[in-house]
Parts: structure tokens; C-alpha cells; sequence
């Protein structure tokens, strides 16, 4: 496997870079971005993953998220993967919330999304494999987080990958597709008609089946457009009630669904898993 | 005069503005951000103007320059103006060194560039007053900073206003535009041939010619690929010390000329102005 350097910046004392590499998931080159912080020759440091929302890239988050202060102060590598395959032979939709930008960190079924929208194993298989190879990482000591459709990624793999994750966070995650439109549009077309079968890839319905973590975070703007019809963070709230699940939910009053919302509580988010990871 | 209100978002528990507003020094719409950190009701923050780069607009540091949190927590108004008048009916140039986009914070005297590349008196005269009137804003503390060309805006401007601005710093400013080949252009288009006219649009100049400043902040990347050619900080030094001017220059090791660079160091230039401005 080769990784080309897309670009190197120094930044907080760190590293931000961006690279490509062909993958065998996807069967498309894909472009991620990983901060690596000042650290001691020799050191492993643990990993923080953040999955983007709908129409991002790696560029996002790297551009907008405001993460490499924090991470360079307490040590952590940085992970920003897109959230699709890319390129003229991928299929596509009209639409921004369905094919490219939109894979839903799910491994898709159905014709002719499932040749290449393989996000799930891209993300749990074949992109920490690169990681572990290329860079300082302690891969047992990872931890996962998103922003909206990332949100919905970070649970789902996270409950599904309890003894590799040891802290998850989200913020204003998708709590539920099972439960709102994005997640009907998406899981119908990348999974199909069963609805069974998109269980999961729920995180409400994945916690109601069994699945468990430590404790999770996540924050909502109360502003945020998005809330009352996508995001539903009562699902979760409820199903991790019911489960034992400790959620610390914030409303965060007068917030929206941006980056500048994200980037507010980037920190909070970091030391989260920091404090965590050790 | 209106002030149209593009966005809000909030952000660090206050509020991140775009405006637009009909310019009567460039003949154009003007499009510029401020950020209002919290603050009591009632109260009067200080000022912190931000002028950006070759290339920019409003939007880039707003998005990339990690301002927000510091500003939050010191408590001061952020302020990001356009680099140049924007518009069908604005003359250009090819390149992106010249015309939109690279506007230099001069008053253009020459045809075509003279009836709208007025961006010295829009920043020094026109926008303070929008921002008086509708920002909590105490223009009796007043500081300046920017990047590359807006670097050189920054201290030029503060060398010739020294009752207004009470701070100055930049990243990585071009030094003496009468000495490399963006100021050159840029000059020699703008006010003409009359290399003598070019003085008051020179930092290192204005200080040979007896303005000064109480001291001055420079960061500057020792891998910034311009370093060399066009920024040339040991001309700013050179006139700082033999004027006296406390310079602290600081060379710093790997970083270039990116944003990455700036949001790295963005917290230390709040804090110097914040700590001169009260």
C-alpha cells in the first residue's frame, strides 16, 4: 500500500497533513487528513477519529474545526477521513444527502451503490491498517467522534466496536435513521427495503439489541435547523436510559448545526476522549 | 447608511456577523465580518482589526484563523474587513496580485483603480464608523494586525495613526513593498511611477521618515516560501532599531506562509493586544 503526502503544514508545533492512497474498499483513491502533535521521538500517541456530516471531506473539519490547539496540548492524533468514495466512475445521485458525500459509514447491498460505498469496512478495516502503519498511533488507544451524519458513524462503530473504541462522542449526531428522512433515503438505497437489516446501523436501535459503551457525550445546538426532523437526540436519550448508558447530553442554547457550533466545543470533545484514552 | 445582515452564527458564546453595506469610498457593496464575544449588556468592548492577504476575502480567517475562542476569552471585538472592492463593474487584472482581491490598503490614484480601490480611507475612515454605530465597540482602544499584505496594511496603517491605534502586530507582513516584486506591481499601479508617493505606503519607510509605533509584534515562518522575495522582515527590523521601535520579531522554525501557521499563533496576538487595549 502506498500513501502519497497530498501536503504537510506545521501547525501548533504538530503536523497537519493530507494524504491519498488507493483503496481495496472502495475501489477508488481516497484523501484523508491526520494532525499528529509534537510529541517525544519514539512515542505512540492515541487516535481521535472524526467523521464528517453530509457534503464534507477531510477539508471541513481541518479547515473549520479548530482541533489541533487542543490536540497538540494534550497529545492526540487527529484522524479526518471523507465520507464517500469520489471520482467519475463512483455512482451519484442529484441531491446532498445520497451517494458521493453522503456514504453513511455503512457497507452498502444494493446495485450499484455496493461496489464502492463500503464505508463501514473503509473506516473500521482497511483505514486503521494505514494509520497503524504510517504514523505514531497507539491503536489501542482510539477513540471515536462526528458531526451529524460523522455523529451517527461515531456511535454506530463505536457500539459495534466496543473493545477497540474506548470513548465516543458526537456532535448533534443523527441519533436514529431508522427515524428520520436522511436516514430512510439513505439506508433504502444503500441497504434496502428490509428495515431489519438497518439495525445495524442505528445506534438508538443497536443499544436497544444489546450494544453497549462506557458513557457517551454529545452536544445539540437547540438552534440548530435540523433537530426536531433528523436529529432527534430524545431517541438516544431514551434508548440509553433504558440501557444503563451513561449520556451526557448538552442543549446547547442558541447553537446551530455550523462549524462555528463544532468548533465551540471542539475541546470539550478532545479532553473527553484524552481524559479517557490515558 | 444600512447595514444588511448576511449571517449569525454562534460561536464561543458569542455571535460571528457577516455584513454588507453600500460603500461610498470603493462605489461598492462591502461585504465584512465581526465577531462580538459575550459581554455584559451595556458594555464596550475593544476593537481588534484583522486585514487579510493577497487573495482573501472576509471569509478566510473567519473560517481558518481560530480567533473566536481567544477573542471569547479576552473579551475583544474581531474584525475582518475585504481585501479589495468586489463587482462586475470593478476594473481587474489577470493574476492574482493585483486588482480584486489585492487592494494593498492604498488609495489608488491612478485610472482605472482610482474610483474604486479605496481601501485605505474605507478602512481607516469608513468602516470604523459602521462599526461604531452598530458593535459594542469602544473605538478609544483600537488595535491592528494582518497577514502578509494585510500585515503591511496593519503597520502602515498604525504607523499613521498612531493616536488611534494603541497595538499593532502582524503575521508575516511584506515588509517594504517599495523592495519586492508584489509591492512593486501593486504600487506602481496603483499611486504610479513616483517612487516618492510610494513612502506612505511603506512601513519601513514611514518609520525612516519618523513615525512610531510604542512596539510591534511579528511572527514570521522561517519556511514560508515568500520569506525571501517579498517579505523581508530584516528591512522592518533594520528601521525598528535604528528608530527605536521595540520589534518583537520572532522567527518561527518549519512554519509557512498558511493559515495554519497564523491560527497557531493567533492567540498570542490577541493577548498582545488585548493586554495593551485594557
Amino acid at each position: 500500500m502506498t500513501l502519497d503526502t497530498v501536503s504537510t503544514n506545521k501547525a501548533f508545533g504538530g503536523v497537519q497533513g493530507v494524504y491519498a492512497h488507493a483503496s481495496a474498499e472502495t475501489g477508488t483513491d481516497m484523501v484523508f487528513a491526520v494532525y499528529v502533535p509534537p510529541h517525544a521521538e519514539g512515542a505512540k500517541l492515541p487516535v481521535l477519529w472524526y467523521l464528517s456530516g453530509l457534503t464534507c471531506t477531510h477539508a471541513n473539519v481541518m479547515e473549520k474545526g479548530e482541533y489541533r490547539r487542543i490536540c497538540a496540548e494534550m497529545g492526540v492524533i487527529f484522524v479526518c477521513p471523507d465520507t464517500s468514495p469520489r471520482g467519475e466512475n463512483v455512482p451519484d445521485e442529484e441531491g446532498y444527502d445520497f451517494g458521493k458525500g453522503a456514504g453513511f459509514y455503512v457497507d452498502a447491498t444494493e446495485d450499484p451503490w455496493s461496489a464502492n460505498f463500503r464505508m463501514y469496512s473503509y473506516i473500521t478495516s482497511e483505514l486503521p491498517g494505514i494509520i497503524a502503519a504510517n504514523f505514531p498511533a497507539d491503536m489501542d488507544r482510539q477513540g471515536i467522534t462526528g458531526h451529524s451524519m460523522g455523529g451517527h458513524g461515531a456511535l454506530t462503530i463505536a457500539l459495534k466496536n466496543p473493545d477497540r473504541f474506548k470513548s465516543v462522542s458526537a456532535f448533534a449526531p443523527i441519533s436514529s435513521p431508522l427515524n428520520c428522512p436522511w436516514g430512510e433515503k439513505a439506508l433504502t438505497g444503500y441497504i434496502g427495503a428490509n428495515r431489519a437489516d438497518w439495525r445495524q446501523y442505528d445506534s438508538t436501535a443497536l443499544i436497544e439489541g444489546g450494544a453497549r459503551v462506557p458513557g457517551i457525550l454529545v452536544d445539540q445546538g437547540d438552534a440548530d435547523t435540523f433537530l426536531a426532523d433528523q436529529l432527534k437526540p430524545a431517541l438516544l436519550k431514551a434508548a440509553c436510559d433504558k440501557a444503563g448508558i451513561p449520556l451526557t447530553l448538552r442543549m446547547q442554547p442558541g447553537y446551530d448545526h455550523s462549524y462555528f457550533f463544532i468548533s465551540s466545543f471542539m475541546e470539550d470533545h478532545v479532553r473527553w476522549h484524552a481524559e479517557r484514552l490515558g
